[in-house]
């Protein structure tokens, strides 16, 4: 049986909407970022989406090789600076249109105080032995940044300090006063540089979030800080049941975790100072782990696409971790479909999820409808462009269907209005590229010639129709399936077509 | 309402089928290859089939610049040979994997006993003035080619004189005597050049054929040509009906066409000396003008699938007539979609009929099954490919779905067995760019986001599943709508996944 | 023996010097835009000059297909337009950043009052039969380009009113009055379109100039004609000898151009309200001639290189007649190496002139020298880009040194400042293909290992010192073999390098 | 003063030469074979010399990430191999076109009995703490290999046990006993997966050398191993003085390698079962450091040229070490130009030496000629390639000339005889990035536009000549800077040129 709603769009209708789906992505640790894969999958990404920031760890990680020490001949440690490796990777990102979103961290293991490390790729969490090298490490980053790319385009790079160190796994003991110690030094040390730049932090999960948040601002407050703007991450699933090399995770309702979001943005807003005051999303995901098959399927695109309708109404930004599967926190993967946090397979197979991020990308215009199961704008020159969703909890559902009567503008009188319907489905039908890998036997090594079937497989279906108005509207109506996305475009056609074609004739229709 | 049909496929069945689909592909006159547009759809054509030949019209017309004249200071008329175009040509193709199945024609105006021209382009179809100077010509081509090429491989290139001169507007007054005379005299010049070379003709369309093949072959008796091969051609609509730019047509029952090629397989083999010889269908299509709509629709893949099945009963080879859609024999078209030849629309878009060549490009095998509506091979690993179509001779027509039963060797005993099977389907609803570009208002100029649109609307619909096997026989039910093509490939699947893997726990059904 | 000059360039040295070299360049018929080697050879000189705009023939003769008739049920005849091709040009040219300078010719056959034409391709040079065909033709071109490409694209681009009508093989009997009926009409319709569009003539060669141009004024003053523009082209050789295919030429003084240019620019500014107005040259080059030998060389080279030093004295803008080779006025060429216009050879190969592009291109910044041998100029970071060549009027003469003393800015005070002297040599030692070509043996048909080794010995030698300044000055000796082109750089060095590396050591001197 | 020599080479000379420059080239560890910038230098390599194997270190190292363990509910740890990385890190070669040499190293940490590691990149060098794990390793490795790219192909594929375990830093205590148990074991382990596999060892340098191959051949004696060939390495400076990241070196004279070598055949040859047994030089260059500038240097190329003309005498093949610059057995290096062992410096920029690889490769044919600078080979079809080089052992010396007259057949007799002579030269003047960088300033980070300088900087100088023989001899000079290489072609050239063509009247002389 299939759900049917219908719904009429008013005239001049304007619904509040901030979609900054584009603004920022997330990304396996920085030295991934020299593998000519995870390049491939960034192109294929900036492509189709385009994303104008990045974000991800490991920056000052031994990996990017940039501390260096050397002892002179007198006996005296001195510190130098490798940027071979950081100039490779910005070089790359910039080529492909796309700006760091600096994550100041880990430690370098020649700076740390400590042995603690995290990942399987080891990043060092313990606070510096000596702030000052530190520091040092900061500024020397940001100046060789800036006069590689230009003053003007590096103070553009938002900067966080360091990533959750609510975490006692992230940070040593999850010391709070630590944290708040790197922070207002680093903060400093980087105004030093130059005043424009952007901080923030403190790049929190939700894991005592609320008491971290608000001793941070009272920290900010207290050390006239003047912060730039705050940092959180946002994971909607349960706590995952463990099975060889994956994880099985049951997704959270929506309202809960927009509920915690809301509970972040009351507590800034309740200091005078901070009021108003951007939050970044630096990381979200459905699972917060990097092995949980869920985020293959065509259910987390689904989910996704709700998230997306909403994550805008109290955060100025929010970055998916992340686009590709080039990641290693829990080792190397062993097979391409894998459960990455990735919009791409290993092999450069887009998932479901990607086309969503790719429909939102596409979504820009005057909101003119929103529910929790559909979002569409209308653009200046007219045209209609929407997404509808059919979200399932468990994986299963039944179809639905939703009717729109858009106002269709610019048809001269007189004559007879059409409108063309354009759309692309992802569902478990057309766009399914993890039940073609399982189909063909869940292979761990692809050939070519599967990887080339597997992307036929992940595909849109792309359909498109004219139509007649009605009294100047467009009726638009859009089934979606069980987990489905499909994303939609309605324009006005012009009249007329070339000297004696006549399509009807052509199709016998 | 559905028809539907099942089969049984017995262990080692082995049913005749000369599969030489991908042997030979026509295209627009030879000029028209320095295009970059035409090099594009080429190499999109390679990517995909891959054809071995390519045959068309104007080697040696004047775009091509081959023929040359100057008067030396005594006032002596001097021929010289210009392959400044030629080498572009032949480079190009080779480096696409492609060979030219060479056409000698059409007259140089130098050379030419008259002023008649076909086309837009304006090919001279007369005799030549001076029977010498044509054979000088022809071999001063081919050793220049052999010495650019390599004689071993330019003496495989299979070489055809003329074409159609069974048209009054191919070759001035269709005049028989004129046409086995430049035949017996090219053929002469080519031997005395390398006799490996093959030779074939009279490359007749279906105008007065049996009279042309019965006279062509008496002639060549007579005269001791041992003719390498017969050329025909083969088209499959009635006369079309003019409107504007565009002709409109009735196609033919199939089988009106293959009696027709049966009735000159019959008259060779009624030669003693000639019987069984190779026929070469060097060109072939549902219609015959480069302006019918037709050739752009679904309908006509699903013909076209209809006579691959069975070109190869009575002929070694037939080439479609053409890859592409730069062709400018009525003009150049006014739209991207015109009706023209071509598998690939200009812009690059693939055509309904490009996947009918592409399905029976990848089916290579032993053929288990043959109907009318379907082909099926084994391969040597044990897998299946098959093809199933859904032809209508109006456009319109039901459903239908057929049921194969087919042998899967290789399970180990005690195993449970499986199979993937996959499909991609072309018909109106999954791959119809021609429906897109009416709903987009038929736009003549396509910007660079439409065309990429319409290629996405181009793609078949991948799709696939595993399913386990009963008492050793993969049970698989393939649907195909009107005038639609569906390939597919069922394959035993290994048991098993990595450690923890559960693809049913994953997407929860 | 060795000429020797010495100059010193003294600080805040400001020299006038109009360089534009990379405002327009010459192309064959718009119809060869279509072909894949004319596209790859206009890639290779946007990548290295970056020309902004390109000016050729033919954008209304019958190849580009664009003006077209047909004949209605009643019998009357209508006009349509085919922009197939034309958005296949311009959308190639545009995707390689460089812009029409619209020429509008030649006549379509169906439009046309006669049957002359010129060239081996045969452009239709009779006047309209009907001037109202004719202006609708114009209009309708604009339109379409307008629509496709934007308003504010398009009346950007600048448009000349056919070419050379002083000749009468270009415009029949050279009829004065006709052409000044052509430019009257044309520039009203274009105006009427949009009044934005910058318009030009009469595009006339150097024959009988003088009157041309004065009456050309004198009727638009008549008219109230506000032409935005004048146009002409500039030969510098003596009448070809012809000897079989090509044409040898004697170069004519510099001088003598330069002044037959000034008064162009004295009689326009007779005139009181054309004052000042802008001339285009939009032809030139040394002969005119599509097979003289002379372009291929490296004395053509350092010829050029004292004409692009001295053409912006009196004119906007100079466009080289052509960038590349793909060209047919006289045919199509036999060899790669046949005289051409072009910077490029067919096959890829840049000729020794295009490096003086590249070079004049990169010649950026405030002029500080400037003679009939050589140009500097100072760039806003303190650094000098130049150039030296050595003319020669018969092929031969003798090497010359020019040194120059540069003032260099920005070394801090007790620090040894140091600089680097980079230069790029063209000459026929260095980069000299034709040699390379006629040592081959002069093969017609390259081989991909040809063209690959013809490219390498295509391009200049670059060698870098570093040397100490004296007084903070940079001396710097550059010596020019006979038609040679040197061009150099010359910047401050940062002292110091990576710890421990002592290039004296490396290198051991 | 310059030194000149001549020689006459006699008609069907033949002197022996075993060039088989081709055969492999060293590269940094394999998990650098994921870098983007890795494959781009690999695929410059590829593309001008072509090798056909490649040989590094640490396939089994645990960036591979192939050795992993688990440990299921009963508390038993299992092994399980993921072949992720190898997979694209085998497929990038095999695309490349180059196939692996496997050296067997080092060790997994979760397998290894210790913890010494070597290198920045911390391989583990101690032997396995359990010899079957090691062997079931090195077993699942080929027979993974073996499915995916099938078995004819990697049977194919050469096997070398560990690498210098001779040093105590490559092999814990260079214990030689351990050694052999390895050496025994994985040979029997590689034999039991297919019996064509060819394996071969020690893999030493040059310490105790002569020891160890005679033990290690008298342990394949004794326990009856019919070891496949042996390999070892050959490097030829002294001791380096190390200053900051550098370290400087002086060259051995030559004689003083080869006589080295030769003991090594000597002592193979002494046994009578391994008599002329492949001798493979797994690695040579200069210097074994990684961080010597020497590497850069014209001088190196003109060294490396010797090398390359006697290295084919006692062995079978001669691996340069290695093929770029990304590499990091003493860390990342700080500048692009830093000394490195590759043909190619980070930026994509070929060294000298690239040119000298080049220069061999293309040396194919018999061998007319061979002394200590020169080396000449006569091909099919008459003509000839050659090399002369002059290294100097401080980086200074004097020009030399060598002249040579060489038979050239095939002129038909009657007809004036020329030759074309082709030069390649790669001098401190011609083709000498690093004095180009060392000019620039020695930049750490290189912009694009300075890696396009510094490529143009890095090629060969082209130069041709014609000349006519004289009684059939091809009369060549070549001059020969200090450090320089030059490469040599001479070939026949027909008479004739295009009608009316004349080189000489074109050029003036």
């Amino acid at each position: 049986m299939m759900q049917e709603k219908k719904y009429t769009v008013e005239k001049d209708t304007k619904i509040p909407f901030h979609n900054n789906v584009a603004y920022c992505i997330g990304t396996g640790r920085m030295g991934l970022a020299l593998q000519k894969e995870y390049q491939e999958q960034l192109a294929l990404v900036q492509e189709e989406i385009g994303f104008s920031h990045i974000r991800g760890h490991g920056l000052f990680s031994d990996d990017m090789a940039i501390y260096q020490e050397y002892t002179d001949e007198n006996g005296i440690k001195h510190a130098e600076y490798n940027f071979t490796y950081l100039d490779l990777v910005m070089d790359s990102y910039l080529s492909l249109n796309i700006r760091p979103f600096l994550e100041l961290g880990f430690m370098p293991d020649k700076m740390a105080s400590g042995k603690q490390t995290v990942f399987y790729w080891k990043g060092n969490v313990t606070p510096p032995e000596n702030y000052d090298a530190w520091c040092a490490l900061v500024q020397a980053t940001l100046r060789h940044l800036m006069e590689r790319y230009g003053e003007q385009e590096v103070v553009q790079w938002p900067i966080e300090v360091w990533n959750e160190p609510n975490l006692p796994g992230f940070w040593k003991d999850a010391d709070m006063e630590e944290y708040f110690k790197l922070f207002a030094l680093t903060f400093a040390a980087i105004k030093e540089v130059d005043g424009r730049f952007r901080v923030g932090g403190p790049a929190i999960c939700g894991v005592e979030d609320e008491k971290w948040i608000r001793c941070f601002l009272e920290f900010c407050r207290k050390e006239s800080i003047s912060v730039d703007f705050v940092t959180r991450h946002h994971y909607t699933t349960e706590v995952p049941e463990n099975v060889g090399h994956y994880g099985y995770v049951k997704l959270r309702e929506p309202e809960e975790g927009y509920a915690n979001l809301q509970t972040t943005r009351d507590i800034i807003d309740s200091f005078e100072e901070f009021k108003g005051m951007e939050i970044h999303i630096t990381e979200f995901n459905t699972s917060y782990i990097p092995n949980c098959p869920l985020h293959d399927t065509n259910q987390n695109a689904a989910y996704i696409a709700g998230q997306l309708s909403r994550l805008g109404d109290m955060n100025e930004s929010y970055s998916y971790w992340t686009f590709g599967d080039i990641f290693e926190e829990q080792g190397v993967p062993f097979t391409p479909f894998h459960g990455g946090f990735g919009l791409v397979a290993n092999g450069g197979i887009p998932k479901p999820t990607f086309w969503t991020f790719k429909f939102f990308a596409d979504l820009q215009g005057t909101c003119v409808h929103r529910t929790d199961e559909a979002v569409i704008v209308r653009k200046e020159d007219g045209s209609y462009r929407g997404i509808v969703w059919n979200m399932t909890m468990d994986g299963t559902g039944e179809d639905i269907c939703r009717s729109f009567r858009l106002p269709m503008e610019g048809i001269p009188s007189g004559e007879k209005g059409e409108c063309c319907i354009l759309t692309k489905t992802v569902d478990e039908v057309t766009c399914n590229p993890l039940k073609l890998w399982h189909a063909m036997g869940e292979p761990s090594s692809l050939s070519g010639e599967q990887k080339k079937l597997l992307k036929e497989g992940a595909r849109p279906l792309v359909e498109a129709q004219r139509k007649e108005l009605e009294d100047g509207m467009a009726d638009v109506c859009i089934t979606v399936r069980e987990n489905g996305v499909v994303y939609f475009e309605v324009s006005p056609v012009k009249a007329g077509g070339d000297r004696g074609y006549c399509y009807k004739r052509v199709v016998g229709k």
